[in-house]
């Protein structure tokens, strides 16, 4: 199985399903910046996940598009938001929303995504009792997400975090979503509250394995494939799971912070955290976070989706970028 | 019947309603910003055009509550990023959250209220179907908050903005969120779809009237009653309907958008505006919309509940500020 064919045969839906559920309407501008950010791609992993999760619970795909959009509109408004917030200029190789429209005009735009996320997903042609589980689960997955963003912010003025704080972090700001994506799927493709549950744990667990690796990534991976400077977590002294472990350890990093960095500095600075066990602990962690969330999904029969599933857990732990 | 005695003896319940439904709980800061505003006061008049719409159709009070505080919320929500937005600094007489927590903060804040608004609605103990019914109506009413708003903003820049779409910005902006009041609460209270809308009708005109009059009320009130400048939105050349009136009879306003002006320079301009009929044209607007606000409510029974909504509406009239 190609794992990202099998992902791009249900993203053209997912991209229809955004043209149709969310038309660029008056007032025009306001729409077209919505629309800025999904229309320019991105992996539509959560999307995936969703359909996939409904389709290994015998569910239809077809039906449960409207969700599946839901959930990739709350990504957008998030990174939208992020964005302003973090002040990071550019996004999917394009100047972000704040810079093309404004602060204003970014708020506004990440305010109606978000809305716009709960109006499609509640009017879906479902079962009320299962759409309110749904929309339960989403609002609830959308307060974690701000919790986690708080959270992110305030670790940034801090000296010490600790591990566990990290991952509750993570948890929140990433990996709820994929695990509400992966539960939605399967109520809406008609699953027990128990397989839905599973597939919530599933979501969650590889989600957070991914957040580590991208920790990793942004360490390990050439500049030329990483598409952006190698190192930059550690320059602007972001505490990922490496750097909080190579601190409990007392390793010491002249780069961690400085802002910038030479390309000598960074290598010297990922020997150091080789030696140290740094890099070897996250990845670990993030492999056995995999394998738990892999190990939810023994409840579902077999499937192609449920090997899809699996295949996009292992595709994303062995990504270049 | 005394309406503020009536409207306190609701918000009671609603300000109880907020401290049980939206915790101060870890992390506690965003908490404490997130509920900032609601614990600031207001007059918590959408919660209570919902809970006398739920008693008007013979509903439960304290059954409707959490969708009561719901409203509050996101009345809140709107205020938070307007407030950004606009660059307005001060909010009931208290710095914005902006500028107590930073925009970070105050973004964050503002998205953590809009999600608990709806997972408070999704979570209340009422049959799936009329909940559906309230989420999609509050998302919607969201949607066109936004784009009343991204209305609003876009207006500044504009030199002609006409009475038409003057009225779709605070129809959008404000009452639609009335409107959304009313029907949940009659729908929550057991009405009928027909009711229910009619319930939407009155608070969407009548907060026509309220919003109009508002901009009266910026001309014509004694600055120690208004709080604020008099005059502020001729000042910041606002185009509300009195000055769109005004343009299109050709009446020339020097103050009009010159950022500062004395107080005889307001005299003369409120002077002006009277002989040119700009301020009686928008009084009796306003109640006329008011009128057949309340003329919607000939479908409801006799009852206090209705006798007091009526009282509402004629109130927010004849109010000072």
């Amino acid at each position: 199985m190609n794992v990202i064919e099998e992902i791009k045969a249900r993203s053209v839906h997912v991209d229809k399903g955004i043209e149709e559920l969310l038309p660029i309407t008056h007032p025009e501008e306001l729409y077209k910046a919505s629309r800025y950010l999904p229309d320019a791609g991105g992996k539509r992993l959560r999307p995936a996940v969703l359909i996939f999760a409904a389709e290994a619970v015998n569910g239809n795909m077809e039906s449960v598009i409207p969700a599946a959009v839901a959930v990739e509109l709350v990504h957008n408004f998030t990174l939208i938001h992020d964005d302003i917030m973090d002040k990071d200029d550019v996004r999917r190789g394009m100047p972000a929303l704040h810079v093309k429209w404004s602060p204003e005009g970014a708020i506004l735009a990440g305010d109606t995504l978000y809305s716009k996320a709960f109006e499609i997903l509640a009017g879906m042609d479902t079962k009320a009792d299962i759409l309110i589980k749904c929309v339960s689960l989403l609002s609830k997955t959308c307060t974690e997400i701000c919790e986690g963003q708080w959270l992110d912010i305030d670790f940034e003025g801090r000296n010490n975090v600790s591990e566990d704080e990290y991952l509750e972090m993570i948890m929140k700001k990433t990996s709820v979503l994929y695990g509400a994506s992966g539960k939605m799927g399967a109520l809406l493709g008609g699953a027990s509250d128990e397989v839905a549950d599973a597939l919530y744990d599933f979501g969650c667990l590889t989600g957070i394995s991914f957040q580590i690796y991208d920790d990793i990534l942004d360490l390990i991976t050439p500049e030329d494939v990483l598409g952006k400077v190698r190192g930059s977590d550690l320059m602007e002294g972001k505490k990922t799971l490496i750097a909080i472990h190579a601190f409990k350890h007392d390793v010491k990093l002249d780069v961690f912070g400085k802002g910038s960095a030479t390309h000598e500095q960074i290598d010297e600075a990922l020997s150091i955290l080789t030696n140290s066990g740094s890099i070897d602990y996250a990845k670990d962690l993030a492999a056995s976070y995999l394998e738990q969330g892999k190990s939810k999904l023994d409840i579902l029969e077999d499937s192609q989706a449920k090997d899809t599933l699996l295949a996009i857990a292992d595709y994303m732990l062995s990504r270049k970028y």
